[in-house]
């Protein structure tokens, strides 16, 4: 056990407002830090301290791991949240924060760096029976004819994947034999240029799949849980836009089989904090494709159907507590959708950043907003674009979804426009109103209303 | 079954735009109507036509039944809801919507006339087995030697009540014989005075009770359920102050027991739609005192133990449809707590109406707030001072505590003075904290606190 008393918030926007609370639910000071581009965040009223961390460049503010260390340590901070993106899966951050006598609310950075590399966090799911896609298990070799024969194995369509990638890049889909040598060398020179290692593996191409990932707690007494399952499959270009819990159409069996499969790696593997398995679901299979060591932008979808809060429970796993709860008091409630609202065109997604003139949230019964908005804010251009999450719980999928139109309808923002409109037509398109599309639906119905196919 | 396409909202504030979200979501269109006074309501922006009905005195606005019913002809709404306060537990306005033709969304006037009248109310209860105080169960009589013989029959103290009051007035206790004809005369009067008919009744008074009521939804099919209990025992001049979800301290046998009474009084008297038995509880009894025929302010707390939409509810009850859960259906998760903020003085509550220069309602996971404020609202004085209900929903009572105290010392309000201070002090109160406090608590505190007792 360790005493947390001051949580450094290593993030902005509407995550670090998120943490902020729930430090002061938690009971624990917190430290704010900020750009010059964030003088006016919302979480800097909400912290015991406030500090401006250097230039709107993220390099020079939220990336630069010596500064936010130093800020911790000036600031009599004990711990770090790092939150979503930034340095949150950064394993060389989690070994300074730990050198410099700090605790990183999240895994160590031994963990972080064996799920960081995508072989190997494969091999380490092998090795506790989590499902995988069949796959070259391995980096793939420089000589061709090894290449093939693993590729054969394998079968058609297949894709090469960077082993410390991320975000669709160094990523090559091969539908036969001819594709398959220029899409390697395609693959590891993206991955070279990207992320430095170019690396690659090959595992089986899946035309349809759903993107199901489940969300886990693991303390440092070994002790771990599954809170159910989400459904992220609308995405464009890799993002994701929408996300529920639970997902349609897959059995409690079929979940509880792979949950109680990610509760056992966390086990083997010394997993400490929360974490997220993200699957592909197709034929009636999950697929594991990599974890993420952190809290998720879609974390309240699952905090809405388990009445849990996971921004809490980290702070309180990273203290040494014991988890509040065991697997039996995870009991679902309903369902929950969560739709990211951005500043960006609603056809375009271009961003369009600007000052929010008016800004009335949506409310009522089971309506939760997540945002960084007020009456006045000006929306910075160098960050992302998320501005307000909307989440909508309802008795079932199609009350909540019910509940996600009206919401949609009640929000009022002027000055900026959103992707508001979108998410409303999304909650109109019959593919989603039935459920359990795939990752491409998004694009493909995009496409379609643009008359490009 | 009748069709509802469009309600009239006959109220105003925190409840008006309640339940035009509830339109929303059911999918029924909404007009809202306004005094003078209200005319920059937040309601107005949500509901499908917005027509002013007259000067800020509610007399000639929202209490004027003619014209209430005139603009619902006039625009079209085939239903009325009537909120909480003003109609809403009016007979002759049930009587006269009915009589329009068109649907109140309540239960009809014979029933709200019923439970109007408190020793016909307790006599109904009587005969469905829900538990009440003993008593005159019937008006006092004018011979001094009868009421006499009726108060030793009760034994003292007792208490003197107004058979159609409410609110504290027309009551008096009695500690002993020599007080007794000198207290019947002067609730007489009072009640006279105040609502019009002289007629009381005695029962025992309970020196240290708690108020716990049992929210109940019924349909026209016959159908009733009841959604587990509140303790609103956290009152000043017979206002509740503070509400909870469930009662601490009281068993699941004995909630149960009195909430399946109170689901057979309605199918007795033939109830529909929502509404409250309020008890008197002391000494592990429950004590019927009244029952109110309409939505409660503190209703949210059961909605966020429950998962229901308990105004939404109402609309598809006024439809005919039947309800959309069995008593199965409703499992209490966690713990929930409201607090009424008012714009008052926290320490007086001195009504201190004015305008609103900044408002930035609290979040987070578990946090609802139900308010009509926006940046720039002008809180007019003619009304009630109610602001804002901030609800907390934790795991267990004390998670809620600490999700509401949070929460209020998030919200930020400039502008105008409010309560939210004697909020905060309450959830510090080691009584409080401890739960189970009698509704004389607060007052008791705040003598205290005053030098005065």
């Amino acid at each position: 056990m360790c005493d947390i008393r001051r949580v450094l918030i290593a993030n902005r926007g509407e995550i670090a407002l998120r943490i902020a609370r729930a430090c002061r639910v938690a009971g624990v000071e917190s430290v704010g830090i900020y750009s010059q581009a964030d003088a006016a965040s919302a979480h800097l009223l909400l912290v015991d301290q406030a500090v401006c961390i250097g230039p709107a460049a993220s390099a020079q503010s939220y990336l630069d791991i010596e500064r936010v260390i130093r800020v911790a340590i000036l600031t009599g901070a004990d711990a770090i949240h790092p939150g979503y993106g930034f340095l949150s899966e950064n394993a060389d951050f989690a070994a300074a924060v730990e050198q410099a006598g700090l605790v990183l609310i999240g895994p160590d950075a031994a963990v972080m760096r064996l799920m960081g590399d995508k072989i190997a966090a494969k091999q380490q799911m092998h090795r506790s029976g989590v499902p995988c896609l069949p796959g070259s298990d391995d980096a793939l070799p420089e000589d061709t004819q090894a290449i093939h024969a693993i590729a054969d194995n394998i079968g058609y369509p297949l894709i090469i994947k960077a082993a410390n990638g991320g975000g669709g890049r160094g990523m090559r889909v091969v539908h036969d034999r001819t594709g398959l040598e220029a899409a390697v060398v395609a693959a590891q020179e993206e991955a070279g240029r990207a992320f430095g290692k170019r690396t690659v593996y090959a595992e089986r191409y899946l035309q349809h799949p759903r993107h199901i990932e489940v969300q886990i707690l693991a303390d440092r007494a070994g002790n771990a849980v599954w809170l159910g399952m989400r459904d992220c499959s609308i995405q464009r270009r890799h993002q994701k836009l929408v996300e529920e819990s639970p997902p349609v159409g897959i059995s409690p069996e079929a979940m509880r089989n792979v949950g109680e499969r990610c509760v056992q790696a966390c086990l083997d593997m010394g997993y400490v904090g929360a974490g997220t398995f993200e699957f592909l679901y197709e034929d009636d299979t999950f697929s594991f494709i990599e974890m993420n060591t952190r809290v998720q932008v879609e974390h309240p979808v699952t905090e809405m159907v388990t009445g849990m809060d996971i921004v809490r429970e980290q702070i309180l796993i990273a203290m040494g507590r014991p988890l509040s709860m065991t697997q039996a008091d995870i009991n679902l409630r309903g369902h929950a959708i969560e739709c990211r609202i951005t500043a960006e065109d609603p056809d375009t997604f271009q961003p369009m950043p600007g000052r929010v003139e008016t800004w009335r949230p949506p409310g009522g019964p089971g309506i939760r907003v997540d945002t960084q908005l007020y009456d006045g804010y000006t929306i910075p251009p160098q960050y992302d674009s998320l501005i307000a999450k909307i989440i909508a719980h309802g008795r079932d999928r199609a009350d909540a979804m019910a509940c996600m139109r009206a919401a949609l309808e009640e929000m009022t923002i002027e000055g900026v426009a959103t992707t508001a409109a979108f998410h409303r037509r999304l909650m109109d398109d019959p593919a989603f109103r039935k459920g359990a599309v795939s990752i491409h639906h998004l694009e493909k119905s995009m496409k379609r209303d643009d008359g490009h196919a």
